[in-house]
Order: C-alpha cells, then sequence, then structure tokens
C-alpha cells in the first residue's frame, strides 16, 4: 500500500496511527500541502477533492477520506480492534470521532482557512483565532461527552478511533495556541495513548517530510 | 426512540431517511435551531455540542452524530442494508458520505456561517455566497467521485448512506442557489431515491414543524 500524506495532515496522522496499531505495512509518498502538490492534475485524478490522505492499494485501487479508511482498515484487519466490541460502545467512539472529524477539523482546516483570507480578508492573525476559537469550542464539547467516562482510553482498555482522532487533533490545538489544559479527560487519554509505539511513531516531527 | 430534529436540519434529514429505509419506528422531538433552543440547558445536557440530531433510545441511552447513528442503525437493523457488501465498495460509499458530511456540510452549516457573521462581519448576501461556493466546490468534487459509476444509484441498486447525504446536501445546494445540473450523476442518484417512499417521506417540507 502507499499512503499519499503530508507531516502535518492531521488527517493523514490519523491513518499513520491506524496502520502502525495494525501493523500494516506501507510506503510513503509525500504531498506537500504548502506548496499546492494537491492541486497537481495527477494527484486529483487519484483523489478528486484533492485532499489528503490517500491509500493506494497494491492493485490500484484508491481509498479517500481517513475515517473511511479506518472503517475500511478495521474490517479487513481486525487485530488489534479500533472500535469497542457492542454497537453502542462503537456508536459513542464514532460519535467522538465524527465531532472531531465533521465539528472542529473541518472549520479550521487549511480550505476554509485559506477562503478566510482570501474571501473575508483575514490577516494571520484573524486566522489564527478562528482556528483557536473553533478548536476550543469544539474541544469543550468533546471534553463534555467523555468526561465521565472511566479508564485509561476513551472508550475501553485500548485506544479506539476516539484517541486516533484526538491525538492529532490537540497537536492543532496547541499549534494554533489553544489551552488545552482545559480538557483534563481528553489530556489523560492522549497521555495513555502516548505510550504507545503506534501513536509516537505517527507524530509530524517523527516523519521524514517533516520540516 | 425519540428523534430529536429540526425539518431544515440535513443532519436530522439523513436520520429521518434511513429510520425510514428501515422501518424503523420513533417518535419527533422538534429543537427549533432557529429560536436556539439547542442550546437549552435541559437538550445540551443530552447532547453537549448542540447539535442535531439526536437519537434517544427508550432506555434513556443517548446517541449523536448522525453519520455514527447510522452506523448503529446498520449494526441493530441490518435490513434492508444502507452500506454495500464488500469492503472496498463500504470504503467508497462512506467516502462519498463523508466527502459531503466533512468537507461540505460543516462550511456551510450554521455554526460556520454564524462565524461568519460574528467574527468577519459578513452580510446575508456574503454568507450566502460564500455557502454556494462550499457546495459548489464541493458537489463537484463529488461528482467526480463517482462519475463513471454505472447503476441506478451510486453504489450498487440500492440506496446507501451516499444517497442518504447526497439528498440532503441537494437540497441545502438548491436552498443557496447553486446551478445542480452541473452534476448529472448526482441527480440521477438523486432522481432514483426520490422514488422511494422513504426519502419522499423525510424531506424538509412533509416535516410537522415545516415552515
Amino acid at each position: 500500500m502507499k499512503l499519499y500524506g503530508y507531516f502535518r495532515s492531521s488527517a493523514a496522522w490519523r491513518l499513520r496511527i491506524a496502520l502502525a496499531l495494525k501493523g500494516a505495512a506501507y510506503d510513503n509518498v509525500f504531498c506537500h500541502l504548502r506548496k499546492g502538490e494537491q492541486r497537481d492534475p495527477a494527484y486529483l485524478a487519484l483523489n478528486p477533492q484533492g485532499l489528503l490522505p490517500t491509500l493506494q492499494l497494491d492493485d490500484g485501487t484508491v481509498l479517500t477520506q481517513s475515517l473511511a479508511i479506518l472503517e475500511w482498515l478495521e474490517e479487513t484487519h481486525p487485530e488489534p480492534a479500533i472500535l469497542p466490541r457492542t454497537a453502542l460502545a462503537r456508536a459513542a467512539a464514532r460519535a467522538f470521532a465524527l465531532a472531531i472529524a465533521c465539528e472542529i477539523h473541518p472549520a479550521q482546516n487549511s480550505g476554509v482557512l485559506e477562503r478566510l483570507r482570501t474571501d473575508a480578508g483575514f490577516d494571520q492573525t484573524r486566522v489564527t483565532a478562528w482556528a483557536a476559537r473553533v478548536i476550543d469550542e469544539g474541544l469543550t464539547a468533546c471534553e463534555a461527552l467523555v468526561r465521565n467516562r472511566p479508564g485509561r482510553f476513551l472508550f475501553g482498555d485500548t485506544p479506539t478511533i476516539a484517541e486516533i482522532c484526538l491525538v492529532p487533533q490537540l497537536g492543532n490545538a496547541r499549534r494554533f495556541g489553544v489551552d488545552v489544559t482545559r480538557f483534563p479527560r481528553l489530556l489523560a487519554a492522549e497521555a495513555a495513548a502516548m505510550e504507545l509505539p503506534a501513536f509516537v511513531a505517527a507524530t509530524p516531527q517523527r516523519q521524514p517530510d517533516a520540516e
């Protein structure tokens, strides 16, 4: 498999974690977002959305959208599981992941931030303030979703898609200057995750294309 | 079950379609977004994100995030299926649904549009132009994702989460004045879906709280 990614893409970061947890071998193909390589016609032919990540299988099949790829990985490489065992617990873990992937990440991702520059005339200070506020409000809701959940991880004794989405989002939060100490349950889950080699190896600064 | 929804919420619309397809009985609880009822403390206790929809089971269990609820429905009410049968086809259908739910919908949903009014000082004309552009670009990518797929529906002979997300998003597109005739494959799938009673019954204008 080939993973088209970028060290700082938090959606690619999710997949790096999951592929490492599953022990699935893959080759990296780097797509430099800042240089606009995601808009190259050759990349758009693979991924018409011009987004990262893309996972290309050895037979050429192309998979897009990180959460869809996580579900595919779970179905094709079931151990260790990244979803809880019961339907209700799976719904809760998926809801937490989607609270990040559908509510926080899109509103602070490069697409919307670029539109704020071009359509709204925001300078970098206002762009950063927008992103920080979106993340702060979103993580406040995420903390409320899991505040009373026991255990080392958010949904049981092992990491799930919840931590796979949370850890990169906390990375973005710090990058935009959000005070993450307001989210103790989230930080506890992150700390548990970061004891695992798969989470450590997936961090942006460990990637070959890191700047 | 109780579905907390609003006639115009496209995320609640997704669930109305799926519940009808599955033949799952539920009661409506209306939460008036324009009046801000999603920020009532009683509602926030159920759904800390203050978003629609919420599905509350008869034992009080609360499920949030429409795509997580769709997966739960598929696991607990498997027939008729709203996901294809093979892992690769499921990945493609989920990727299409997420291309709407993670890339289009959040950037044109009431949260971001309200921020554009308050943080960027946009008037209604600029808000509408922003939403229309986001939807137009997003649906252009969606059309490219499925342009060459055969069949009445996007992923086989029956509707899946792809149409469940597409039909409400096309509804939003028209509401914001997007020229949807540029998306013939999407419109063909919508037309096929709208021959089914579950899709007809779920439209906003058929809801008891429609204005």
